[in-house]
């Protein structure tokens, strides 16, 4: 698939073109009520993320609070509508390390994600593809860090006519 | 809260009751294609997962398969229902490290997750908290592993008089 096969606003980027430095700020992910406890409800059905009376009773949160596993599903949210903007298109995902849960996400919370390069690496067994990885902090309207995570993905390789 | 404040099925375990190499079996979890869609749609919207024709022509997958973010939620899901029946019941989660994506999970697969416990440690801030740390498979009707990743969450430390 070609650039101009698609829809995106911008050129397509390939491994080549991400450079280790390079940051891309992704946002905004209004926090609501709602979808804290829907996702709670199905996915971490813990009574701090769905129930007012056991929130307050907890020693850590003290109100409903998101599923970190939800944090990080807004976070990834955000980074595949961002990174189809800026034109970069993963095949799949290879993994994340390094994963830490800093503060509680809350309804009412306003999130964006920064991200940087940390590195880019040829596969051996493909020589059209290669590894992407990057460091992402997950960011509240305060500007506090509430998450920060690192993963890698498969890419494209330039193609030599390309 | 005491063990016989609760609904639960098991009485609670502590830190101290959760030793390296203990082991749980947790499942199952049936992937329906409606979930697929609907998670991704929301939280990873790559054409490969929810779209027939885009996901046949993916090089990797060849069909609709779940976002990755996906099976965690739904490992989690199975980890946290399950950590209730057996009297787990965490403070928070700490974080995640080493998430290996290693096989896709496709519509109609039934997934299980099996945990074992790697390490607990008291918490030199707080002496009635600690870490426990434990490495999750998911694994498929068929037996193969499809993803792993090692999770630290707080965890309270069993109280003098229990």
């Amino acid at each position: 698939m070609n650039a101009s096969d698609t829809d995106d606003a911008s050129p397509r980027l390939w491994l080549e073109d991400l450079a280790p430095g390079r940051t891309f700020r992704f946002g905004d992910y209004p926090v609501t009520r709602e979808e804290v406890i829907e996702f709670a409800s199905r996915y971490d059905p813990q009574p701090y993320h769905i129930d007012d009376a056991a929130a307050a009773a907890n020693p850590v949160f003290g109100r409903i609070c998101a599923s970190g596993m939800h944090t990080m599903a807004m976070a990834h949210s955000l980074q595949m509508r961002g990174f189809g903007q800026v034109g970069i298109h993963p095949i799949a995902g290879a993994g994340m390390d390094e994963l830490r849960v800093l503060r509680p996400v809350f309804p009412g919370d306003t999130l964006h994600i920064e991200i940087e390069i940390t590195e880019t690496r040829p596969l051996r067994s493909r020589e059209d593809r290669g590894l992407l990885s990057y460091l992402t902090s997950v960011v509240n309207q305060d500007g506090v860090v509430v998450m920060t995570y690192r993963s890698t993905l498969f890419m494209d390789r330039r193609p030599a006519q390309a």
